[in-house]
């Protein structure tokens, strides 16, 4: 017997026919001896539907009110996939934010769960009644509905595991675990059977979807054994594990991509000090994240080109602040780009060997792919390159590091 | 200064272009320095489909779960318009039913509003801020969502109005108040400008659909000045008032029908002591209002045929338990027939009228309609007829009472 939960994504529960499925995959569970938690999204285009809706409602509008409308997408899914279990003869009952609760912080739109105080589900998954709970939302200290931002129904999941000390949170997708790369690109892309939080937690900010970030953070805060694995296969997924309970280490374990990145170049900046606080000050201020930076001098050593990287959905804003400061600043020009993609590689084996970066490097450059820009830590090498050597830049790096299934 | 309730259905917020016509409603209202709680339904349609996935889920189901699903409905509209007042610059929120708290029995699908707790919300009021509140909803004994059956959203307006004390309560509906007769049937049927709590009572629970029943009971309990008026026209519409504030009565204000009913008739029941409780017991038992009932006796004189009325959903039910005592009453055969309609002809003035009731069977027996049965009340004479017979009832009698616009 086990105490589990278990968390399927809104393609998972897109109609009823769906919601079955589900139900079917919780039911294994029961008859297995398992006290089960389920965390729902909502049904696929549900949430769509509704953002549409307040797009159309007010450009601008209240995050208070966005939350009481996108929840309602969640709070449809567990009640009727509370019925369909009820129907199978398992007991069962629908949970949303506020009932359990679910205390987040105060930011709407992009809550940050703070507690769940689940005693009284606890009791009654202690009774044998399964435990159908409404994913993305909580209540805020307003005693209003917030919402965790997109993907946060795999934060609902991890911290409720937490809050309830489960053996293990099983993340269900539509992919069957966490792979050495993108599958769509790298045909020779493996499944892993494990990896680390600390590696995990890199993939999913430098691009992998397969979990949001945030929630590998709980995990890893909290050790809770996070499985990914697929709602429409019977495949064993990925363990998400601490790094003590993997054996043997590959020196990298996925290579990753994102294209929500946009570059931004300012042109002479006066090469004195000072400058790099007026140009990101304002930007820190705002709070756009500025991720890779590269300073080169001017051939006349008085003035600097300054290049860096901010989320793509942030660029316009990133601009107009950069655009009251250039005067200051003595700045030429200004550039953005967004025709750039940030590849990354990824392994917690990169600590205790050497030359790793250096064979990223070299396998670019055998294929005439130019680095814009680079940024580490201690188990990640990222590189900004053009958009159009993405395919071609991870399945070399996939190749070069010997990643490729046989 | 007022302090005004305004409530809207499902078809004046069925899109973002409806819910800004309701917006500039309310900020009509608003301007005019009035303190103003706006309730709402669900986007029409909505609810339907919302039930539609019910059923899909499972024939029988949960109605705690069910009312999760559908109160989903009102939660959307109250964040899109409070969304919109915004925009428009007015100040607004929305409230669902478990935040005011809306306090309601525990009767999941069909529960009774027990109390508003209103007191911060009236704070807000008075602060200037517009309450937008879901209709159709509240908060139920085991902290679950409940909600309060077909048509709940009049009775939240209403009950949300004798909470806060409002000098009025406007319910905006796609007519343009109440008629003296179904405008679709009778083209010269007029809008009455007042008519009396009990008058619209009967009318509501005779047939006539502009107002829910139960929310006519609250306002007459209440003492709540409602007005029933259009969403899409500036003309004044129909108040509910108490019976002194109306100088003149008419001797019949309104004529309605119902084709709710169905007529069961039991041939040859015995006639002895016992039979009426043997027939009646078990349908109360299951909760099954027989309305009309006639019993006719047989030539022979030791036996009876005994007519009655139920709700037409409740038939099938209702056929199941008689035939279940079919054998101890003795009954040669039991028939059902829902081709039939009720008729009634609804007005405080009869209390003070005779020959009213002999206006009606004259009406119809000139035009060769066969009345099945007949009950009334003090202020109420229904005759159940063949549904065939339907609009030239209404007519005839229309005419018959005076009632016709000129």
């Amino acid at each position: 017997m086990a105490r589990i939960v278990m968390k399927f994504g809104g393609t998972s529960v897109q109609d009823i026919e769906r919601i079955r499925n589900v139900a079917n995959r919780v039911a294994e569970r029961v008859a297995a001896g398992d006290e089960v938690a389920v965390v729902v999204s909502a049904m696929a285009g549900t949430t769509n539907e509704l953002i549409d809706w307040t797009r159309e409602a007010a450009q601008f509008h209240d995050a208070r009110e966005y939350d009481t409308v996108v929840s309602a997408g969640e709070q449809i899914t567990v009640g009727l996939l509370a019925m369909v279990l009820q129907d199978m003869g398992i007991s069962a009952r629908s949970w949303l934010g506020w009932q359990i609760p679910v205390a987040t912080s105060g930011v709407h739109g992009s809550a940050r769960i703070e507690e769940i105080r689940a005693d009284t589900l606890l009791q009654r998954l202690q009774q044998g009644q399964v435990a159908v709970v409404a994913g993305f939302q909580g209540l805020g200290p307003d005693n209003r509905i917030t919402t965790l931002g997109r993907g946060g129904s795999d934060t609902t999941a991890v911290a409720l595991a937490a809050a309830l000390s489960a053996h293990r949170c099983d993340i269900y997708t539509d992919v069957e675990g966490v792979y050495t790369a993108d599958p769509r690109i790298v045909t020779r892309a493996r499944k892993l059977d494990k990896i680390t939080y600390e590696e995990m937690l890199e993939m999913a900010s430098q691009g992998a979807k397969v979990l949001q970030t945030r929630s590998v953070e709980v995990a890893m805060n909290h050790r809770v054994p996070v499985q990914v694995l697929s709602s429409f296969s019977d495949a064993p997924g990925t363990m998400v594990v601490d790094e003590d309970e993997i054996v043997e280490h590959a020196v990298v374990s996925g290579i990753t991509y994102s294209s929500a990145e946009a570059k931004i170049t300012i042109q002479r900046v006066a090469d004195r000090p000072g400058v790099a606080a007026a140009v990101f000050g304002p930007l820190a201020e705002d709070n756009i994240n500025v991720d890779m930076i590269v300073q080169s001098a001017s051939p006349d050593g008085t003035s600097t080109d300054m290049t860096f990287t901010v989320p793509r959905g942030d660029l316009d804003r990133a601009l107009k602040q950069l655009e009251a400061v250039r005067k200051e600043i003595g700045a030429e020009g200004i550039i953005a780009r967004d025709e750039v993609v940030k590849v990354s590689v990824i392994g917690v084996g990169m600590r205790s060997h050497a030359g790793v970066a250096n064979r990223m490097f070299q396998t670019l450059a055998e294929r005439g792919i130019n680095i814009q820009a680079i940024s580490t830590s201690e188990i990640k090498i990222s590189v900004l390159i053009d958009a159009a050597y993405t395919e071609l830049a991870v399945r070399a790096l996939h190749t070069a590091y010997g990643l490729d299934a046989n």
